[in-house]
């Protein structure tokens, strides 16, 4: 019974989800001859952590520094830091690369000439290409940029040029499974064909992929040596709509008492907002309807499949109005609990900063 | 020199324009005979509390009975938490009602049924009406419904009728400042009615009114007894392109490493993103373009007027892509910082949780 622990929005995560989603994509990673470097952006939490430290997994990706000194003082040995490398933070840099073992990721002369100058220990580096998402990354056909590169890592002694990393983020733009498909089809050619460029010049390179979209729906992992993936421990609507994940898969959802009700809208508003969810939405129709959330039942020990019928149409800062039938309207009273699977889980998980787990349990997440 | 003490993402606050802020609505409030009760969730900072209650300032509003607890034990002692109520935090509102003056909302037979039977101490009592927003409140027109309301509250012995709270939040999707003015003047005229039905049957009522846009452009708040605006304490980029201020007036920045330069699309790659701006945008242009930030040069004491030529395109978790003119794009380099104005400042400090002052000084914010 968590709804007694429950008196503000409150983020529930259902651990046996959750634990099967890390399940499932150590299998994945397995059947395709890859390591799983899961991406601990999402959940920020070294109970969390645990799980797939239980589970056999060594090695991680974080997207900040800050995250890195907090994964490795709970006893992380191996942490790439995956966003191109901010040269502010060298202090962090080094103490941390006393103690584990880092890797950095860079695309431009000048970080690296910046690391050759500053680093004190020995560092792993990969060079981040760009698949395609346009974000950042030296384009993957680049071979000469590519190369110059690679030559000032390998003549530095204090970088051990590791391999290549991208990241396919306009999988989370696709529109269907299919696009996922030929987008991600497209990086593996683009990426073997690098490969093959620096076999030879790279003693045991690397090629690191990760985005939750391909990593759950692909089994074509070709020339591929590392996955990292981070959103698929919790999912959530985005990477339902996307077909990345089932729907019983999603893994938290969030608790909001109901605070008022307009019968003349069949509207609930509810204590749970844009501090709580982000404003995070996707467009459900055509004339971009936007959608914040969808609708679940809390239960004794979890939550209900999705409502018909329902949708978080609006958030402010610490309001939501919930959208739905007369039916739903109905059965909803002021001081009830009401359940809302996020759209995007990494974002809703760094705004709440701790989960309720359905076996009543308080899961802790960094300290912000 | 605050550029040295900057590593990563840090919110930056010029204290000379925040406390000119509080200075302009304070003058405000005094011309046209209103209390201003400053709505604390857009800083969320007691130090920065501090300096309104040292212009004079001794009551406030806040958007959750955490934040309520907050500022209470920093020394605030009329407090209006300005959402419907949360029957589910009733433990929370009986500590609180036991210390200082403490004011709730309702809009429902059911909360102040709720609140008649459990509540210990004595709390004011807001309707919360609606005048226009449709997001939560009684309509302002049902007169009816709000007498049965009244009457409720009146037989009460704990809970004492302080008047009507209403948020004309149709401001901040106001097309211009026009817009904003007639809404204003139908807030006006519906909420003066209101107050000629019930000015008798609650003695000493009190018409509390606040949004950023209304309480910054008018000058005409004939029959609102209290302004309840919170977001001019900082104001932001939507507040700019409101009409709500000037852009002088925008009191915080972020001050955002550049990570990487794409010389073939002008982008710089900076470390900021989703987690620390929120994904608020703006949409810059009839084609839909998004503008989740306005970029500026950090100086040494503060920030520069607005880049032409230069704005932040997108962000991801961690990531932001600002696109601008190849002279822009020339003068930042690798590891240099540079200034977003944000979209929105309440969501931005909540999600930053400190500022840097531009004297150098660290704010401190409400523990997450």
């Amino acid at each position: 019974m968590i709804e007694s622990q429950i008196t503000r929005p409150t983020l529930l995560l259902d651990k046996a989800k959750c634990q099967s989603n890390i399940d499932t994509m150590l299998a994945k990673a397995k059947r395709t001859n890859t390591i799983l470097r899961p991406h601990f952006k999402t959940h920020q939490s070294a109970e969390i952590g645990k799980w797939f430290k239980d589970k056999g997994v060594t090695a991680i990706a974080v997207s900040s520094l800050k995250m890195a000194e907090y994964f490795a003082a709970n006893g992380w040995m191996d942490i790439t830091v995956a966003i191109p490398v901010n040269v502010r933070e060298i202090d962090s840099i080094n103490k941390l690369a006393s103690k584990i073992e880092l890797n950095l990721v860079v695309e431009s002369r000048e970080s690296i000439l910046f690391l050759e100058s500053e680093l004190k220990d020995t560092v792993g580096i990969f060079i981040k290409v760009d698949s395609g998402y346009q974000r950042c990354g030296i384009p993957v056909e680049a071979t000469e940029s590519i190369r110059f590169l690679v030559g000032l890592i390998k003549d530095s002694e204090k970088m051990q040029c590791k391999g290549f990393l991208a990241h396919t983020g306009q999988n989370y733009n696709a529109k269907d499974q299919n696009e996922i498909h030929k987008n991600h089809s497209k990086a593996l050619l683009n990426l073997n064909e690098l490969k093959d460029v620096f076999r030879k010049e790279i003693p045991n390179l690397v090629v690191s992929l990760g985005d939750t979209p391909a990593c759950s729906i692909s089994e074509e992992f070709y020339g591929i040596d590392e996955i990292r993936p981070g959103n698929f421990v919790f999912y959530d609507v985005m990477q339902y709509v996307l077909g990345s994940c089932e729907e019983y898969q999603i893994a938290i959802a969030m608790a909001c008492p109901v605070i008022a009700r307009n019968i003349d809208r069949n509207e609930l508003v509810i204590y749970g907002g844009a501090v709580h969810f982000s404003k995070e939405y996707l467009e459900a129709d055509e004339q971009g309807t936007k959608l914040f959330g969808s609708i679940v039942r809390i239960t004794d020990n979890g939550w209900s499949e999705i409502l018909g019928g329902a949708y978080l149409a609006s958030v402010s800062q610490e309001h939501g109005i919930i959208r739905c039938s007369s039916d739903i309207f109905s059965s909803f009273q002021i001081g009830d609990l009401i359940g809302i699977l996020p759209i995007h889980s990494c974002l809703t998980a760094n705004l709440m900063r701790s989960y309720l787990s359905t076996d009543g349990n308080w899961v802790e997440m960094m300290p912000k």
